[in-house]
């Protein structure tokens, strides 16, 4: 059945609620050109005002899954597990996280994105590595999680292509930021992509793009209600993007600090991150009474880590780049290092190189921030703080100006636990 | 300077307002394709919502008539006023006002427009008759100015091309009813049309755009506020629009209505409302001691009209067009026809040929409703109510529809005076 646009526009902008035809109807249309682009900018702006409820926002986020095709992994002789991140400075969770995962018996299919904005993506770290790559096709990507156990790759332009379409909208007409479009973007291309369970590390803070917790529980509590709907097993935790994580923003600089964990090293908020989120993944697939913690001290994880990049190309002895340039900030007075903001270190990363303002641009494997300290460390004046890292010299002074007021050095630490709620169905 | 769309629509999407420069730069990137519809129509969402403050409204509407060129007419050696009416239904005034301002001193430069929907067009009604064309060029419009006192006419493309564009966005993207943007729609096109002075015409009630007294007062005010800024004398009247004007809704059908009011007879709300709107173009013009009621009565404004049809090709002894098919619906009780539906006959009369639904398709010219009892009238079972009107006999039942419920027999009569309110600067 036929609806008229303008109608249904007017409608959402009024207050009304659409029913699962009518939704459907939409998506369709729009993927086919038929409601034409300036008419989805104006709906998604009326949907950042007027929302969307949880009906509508089910049979929304399915009519972009029903658009492009859906993976399958009930072949596989392991159940699956999937962990999205909503962005973070630092956030190299994903590289010791999914080979961890799979350490422990349980696949994880992990289809990933390229950074944009202050936030690195993982295929770019994880090409920073000599000889690896992220497009694999169904196969491959089957084949190599029932070998490995483990696979990160690009995400095909097969799942979701309505969201592929609506996000590119949505990111030049100021309508990124509507919760419902957020949470049936992210949950479209996960519930697409076939796992069994999911769990979604949903950041808050200052480099997050919820700055505010209860923006991001109502995030995360829509997100899981869609899981749940979908039939995946979906699980949420809020956790602190107020400092970066770990000692790192970067590509090749987070990648060797991703290894030193699964060495069994690393700083310890990564760990605790790294931990918590296999044990709701484990969970989430059946396996909670494995326990991850052993599978990282016996050299279980760094196996999987290891087959994981050799089977997609990559060299995991292979010497990582490093940037040409370095430039290191010193301490300037006597005193705990009470704040490190997020938001300032990655666009400090940013312009360094390590991410990139359009999607065609190039990133720079070497370049990124170092941290010599984190919130809650007593420094002195004099003592580094933090190193540039840039193949460009002239990088390094929009880095330090966007670095600038960026840390506090005396007073009380004002982060807190790594993980700050979970939410369930 | 340079401003970033999607940065500008953010800011007015969160509540913030635009300084003079980020309003023409949007207004003047958007004329140049450089902002894109699809930004656009975001932007115009989110100011459906938010909103633009006097300061903002001013500058845009200043900005949209800088896009285009600006008319002229201080060689005249007559002031000059201009009306403009929000729409309604039977809404003919125009046709006996301009005449009657001219035979009163003030010269009337009246640019308008084709119908679109179920309220008719000005041009529509003058085009049925034989010969008469709309489209004049800036000179031969000037002359017959000076010469004959008043031209109705269609707009050139040459003014506020800006709006014109922005008017085809919101069209199609469920963005009309932005009181701002319509503000500045409206006045965009009569300040740059040059006129010394406007007289607006404010419709309330079922057949109006803004069915809502507040809504109306709103715009009123809002519109009174930009030409009053732009240095044109301006000044409303919020009339009743819950029934139609006189007794008839069509084309020819409403030349002929007005030329009896011409003659000095009509309708009695066409003739007061025609009268407070001439005398609210006079004193506006400076000419306010003039009373328009004498050269209604002694034949000086149907002299003018008679002149202003010919000047324009067309015979004023023509005779109108009339329709194939006439179909009439009589009362089926006694009793006081207490209301009389404004958006039930316009909407009749549009499917029986009248109106148009897009912009490319013809009217005809002898098609409409005509009235033989307005509200407050007492009428017996039988006695006719109404007649359709129209070339294609198949629109007949379409037409019913629309009036199904249009009317009620007994009661109080549930309409007021014509002219609800003055709203002045």
């Amino acid at each position: 059945m036929g609806y008229d646009a303008v109608e249904l526009i007017r409608h959402k902008r009024d207050g009304g609620t659409f029913d699962a035809d009518q939704v459907r109807w939409v998506i369709d249309a729009y993927t086919a050109g038929e409601v034409a682009e300036e008419q989805m900018s104006a709906l998604a702006m009326a949907i950042f005002f007027r929302g969307l409820d949880a009906t509508e926002l089910s049979a929304w986020t399915a009519a972009m899954i029903a658009t492009g095709e859906r993976l399958d992994f009930s072949s596989l002789s392991r159940p699956t597990a999937d962990k999205h991140s909503t962005g973070g400075v630092g956030d190299k969770i994903t590289l010791p996280l999914a080979p961890l995962v799979a350490a422990c018996g349980v696949a994880v299919p992990q289809l990933s994105g390229r950074g944009l904005g202050h936030t690195g993506g993982t295929l770019d770290k994880l090409e920073a590595i000599p000889g690896w790559r992220a497009g694999l096709g169904n196969e491959e990507m089957l084949a190599q999680l029932e070998d490995v156990g483990a696979v990160v790759c690009a995400a095909g332009s097969g799942l979701a292509p309505a969201d592929k379409k609506l996000y590119a909208l949505r990111d030049v007409t100021g309508t990124v930021e509507a919760i419902p479009l957020i949470a049936s973007s992210i949950m479209s291309k996960k519930i697409a992509e076939g796992t069994g369970a999911l769990v979604l590390d949903v950041k808050v803070g200052s480099g997050a793009f919820m700055k505010d917790l209860e923006d991001a529980r109502t995030l995360a509590r829509t997100m899981v209600g869609l899981g749940t709907d979908a039939g995946v097993t979906t699980v949420a935790l809020l956790t602190d993007m107020s400092t970066p994580l770990g000692y790192t923003a970067g590509n090749a600089l987070e990648v060797r600090e991703s290894v030193e964990v699964l060495a069994g090293g690393g700083p310890a908020d990564v760990v605790e991150l790294t931990l918590a989120l296999a044990r709701e993944m484990l969970a989430a697939a059946g396996r909670g009474d494995v326990d991850p913690a052993e599978a990282l001290a016996d050299g279980r994880a760094m196996d999987v880590w290891r087959a994981m990049i050799s089977a997609q190309g990559g060299d995991p002895d292979a010497e990582l780049p490093t940037a040409r340039h370095t430039h290191t900030v010193h301490a300037d007075a006597d005193g705990t290092l009470s704040r490190l903001d997020a938001m300032a270190v990655g666009l400090a990363a940013w312009r360094l190189g390590a991410g990139r303002a359009r999607k065609e641009d190039p990133v720079q494997a070497g370049a990124g921030v170092e941290l010599h300290a984190k919130p809650g460390q007593d420094v002195r004046a004099g003592d580094p703080l933090l190193t540039l890292h840039t193949d460009d010299e002239h990088r390094v002074e929009r880095a330090l100006e966007a670095l600038a007021g960026g840390w506090t050095i005396g007073g009380e630490p004002t982060t807190g636990p790594v993980v700050i709620e979970r939410v369930t169905a």
